[in-house]
């Protein structure tokens, strides 16, 4: 049986330690073409490229991995997903995955992530999609202790097929291996970031402002994947990119147009 | 009675003809204050300034223009929300909408939208919102079609509320007014883009890539945003965050984990 084609990326750019630990797994599943941006595009959100040109680049980054093509990209992780599958790729892959991200990106932060708008710019495109993220921001982090999850998620998908119009968010809890108890299909937990902003002036006089915020869980449901990350689980949410709030329509058309 | 507070922003940048419309409209309806991004961000989808520090100005754009406050940030829509949520405003609003965008932010553009990221973010935070599009992309497009709807549409939600978890997003047709048969509330048409990338070589011998693509609609519903838009209506679709595909947990939860 022919191997399955796998398209890699991720959002903290090419060579992000998670992506290395993803290609290596996923290298045990099947031939691997990884199309990754050359910097990190963290926070990007559904981010594309509209007005300036994209270049890309194939590359070598892990001098003894096998032989495997790799491509930089100037774009965000949606743009790489299109231009993989338009221009890099040999045929349509069979699934995508994108990660490990350097961070979380359950609940609310999916609306945010790069990660997974890799993975559901291939979804859009009919392709089964994954975005794993370990809840850890250390560029040092420890991605050795998911592997056999991250390889058991990926061959359910191929063998099962994931349900049209959905692409999976999983997120791996900051814990040794020994303590992960297993994965849980979650729905996303409502929750927010409580903004603050450090305003601070700069040598001209001029104000400026960075970002910083809290993590806010507004749920206290047991079927979120915050409930599950925090129980020593890892969350698997099926995403979709139909956002369409379908309940509300009947209440919309009361209103007096 | 107090006024409401009106949040305006947009993703063309402060100086668009879409927001200046925008603000001439909600100036009718309630007290405006502006927080606009400084220069174009069309398709951003929702990304965020993590690694840079934002930058924002006091300013006048419309010197004939009322009393009324304008804001210039550096970030992303997503940002301007933030950034006006936590330090511009003098209270919370009462509405944030978005737009009026040059170009449509209908079906499967809703991911890819900087107008729609805006509402959403305000949503998040648990203020009605809605983001306005009018499908023309063209810089000195007619915006005075839809005025009146506009209006309407606003003071409606002000008068009913928006459902919780939802923001509104709307698209007008380019149309005469005359020809505009009303409003219809819609579900999100199923669609995406078919890309095709316009690979050149640089002076210097580099290949790269432009983006560009056809709009591939994948729905024949008559009850979905492209159909109302063809048949002259203004389109109004409720719009989640909650991007859980809660029908398909059950079927997951067969898989082999």
């Amino acid at each position: 049986m022919e191997k399955p084609l796998i398209l890699v990326t991720n959002d903290d750019g090419i060579t992000a330690p998670g992506l290395r630990m993803l290609i290596s797994i996923m290298k045990k599943i099947g031939d691997v073409v990884v199309v990754a941006p050359d910097s990190p595009q963290s926070g990007m959100g559904h981010a594309i490229t509209l007005d300036t040109a994209l270049f890309s680049k194939k590359m070598k980054i892990d001098l003894d991995s096998d032989n495997i093509d790799e491509y930089s990209c100037s774009g965000t992780p949606a743009d790489c997903v299109k231009l993989a599958l338009q221009e890099l790729l040999p045929r349509r892959p069979d699934i995508c995955v994108s990660g490990i991200n350097h961070g979380s990106n359950s609940s609310i932060n999916v609306i945010y992530s790069g990660t997974m708008s890799a993975a559901v710019e291939a979804g859009i495109e009919g392709i089964p999609a994954i975005g794993f993220s370990l809840c850890d921001y250390n560029w040092e982090a420890d991605f050795t202790q998911a592997q056999d999850y991250i390889y058991t998620i990926v061959t359910q998908a191929l063998e099962n097929g994931i349900p049209k119009g959905t692409v999976l968010n999983v997120n791996i809890p900051k814990l040794l291996k020994k303590e992960i108890k297993g994965i849980k299909v979650c729905r996303q937990a409502k929750a927010n970031w409580k903004e603050k902003f450090d305003k601070r002036t700069n040598p001209m006089g001029k104000d400026y402002y960075w970002l910083t915020g809290e993590f806010e869980l507004l749920d206290k449901g047991e079927d979120t994947d915050e409930w599950a990350l925090a129980n020593g689980y890892i969350s698997v949410v099926p995403t979709q990119f139909d956002l369409t709030a379908h309940h509300v329509i009947q209440e919309l058309n009361t209103w007096d147009f």
